[in-house]
């Protein structure tokens, strides 16, 4: 089944370009992926697995520079109309996603960055939808970082590698009710600005 | 029915701060929306005319200075568990958007600023979605402002003022057969990147 991402990085700098390109250039030989990038974001095409580990790989250092830096990323798996890709193949909806290919938070180890999130899921073509998206939330506040509700999307808190695991998880885990599933999200490090529930 | 959208402006230089909160200053004390703002993002809640007229006008004067700058927005309409808003019922669902709450492109005027854009379209709970996403794909080539398919979004390219039009059209075509509908929408102004397209 068809799976990628496509992912824009904004650093809130004079010297956005450098941070970008250097972002992206780690990507640009790595095994098992395929990257388009323009003006606009980086496509990454390849398993679930590996779209998820280059999207926190293009953030997580940028985060580390210390600049506000902020992560748009859109996951799409099962998208009608997209061509079936050979390196994909490992996610073929005659091999759906199981409870073995989710990520234990407790079991990560910190990175040590705080990041502050949003996402919206949409399991496209499912009547039942919101029902799918509920169970995520429910998902995330057993995960530990659930942020709270916003109109439209869910807050999520922590440290970027455990936000990252709850975004794949419930990308993972919504795969196993609905074939077309895109996640939205935005990831935020170094905000000056104050959360809304910060005094 | 509720409508609203969550927008994020990413101006890539050092003065970020000031440029972000001018253009949210602008809005504070407008009349017949409601505005949430937090570290992530600002909520807009409104009528969908109004919506986009915010996100236009928090993104146009940020992208007249000349600055590569980036606006981030999730438009959403009929969400299912959001609050019924009193500035929200001039679009209520027994009063539906008819052919005359569209834009007719050929009549604006030109903003002088030439954008970038990538956009999504989700019509939740339709088994049938996918149509309808083609057909906005179709409305945007005949508005001129359709720059060509990317993985899992549309690209658009024009002046700043019809690419807003369209993003809204596809929007508020797409509520006259689709209860709960969402637009993600990337738009970049300035950017020093070339487009895949150029030579």
């Amino acid at each position: 089944m068809f799976c990628g991402a496509q992912l824009s990085l904004y650093p809130m700098t004079d010297r956005f370009v450098d941070i970008i390109l250097q972002a992206i250039e780690v990507f640009k030989h790595t095994d098992g992926i395929r990257l388009e990038t323009d003006d606009l974001s980086t496509c990454v095409i390849g398993t679930p697995k590996k779209v998820f580990e280059v999207a926190q790989g293009l953030f997580q250092p940028a985060a580390v520079t210390g600049v506000h830096v902020v992560l748009n990323a859109l996951f799409s798996r099962g998208c009608p109309g997209e061509p079936d890709d050979p390196i994909c193949t490992p996610c073929t909806p005659d091999k759906p996603a199981t409870e073995a290919d989710l990520i234990d938070l407790s079991t990560l180890p910190s990175t040590g960055i705080p990041v502050s999130a949003q996402y919206s899921l949409y399991p496209l073509g499912a009547e039942n939808y919101m029902e799918h998206i509920y169970q995520q939330i429910d998902e995330a506040k057993k995960e530990g970082t659930y942020g709270g509700g916003k109109h439209f999307a869910t807050r999520l808190e922590g440290d970027l590698g455990k936000v990252f695991a709850t975004l794949y998880n419930a990308f993972t885990r919504t795969s196993l009710v609905a074939g077309h599933v895109v996640v939205h999200a935005t990831l935020s490090a170094n905000s000056p600005s104050r959360k809304k529930n910060e005094k």
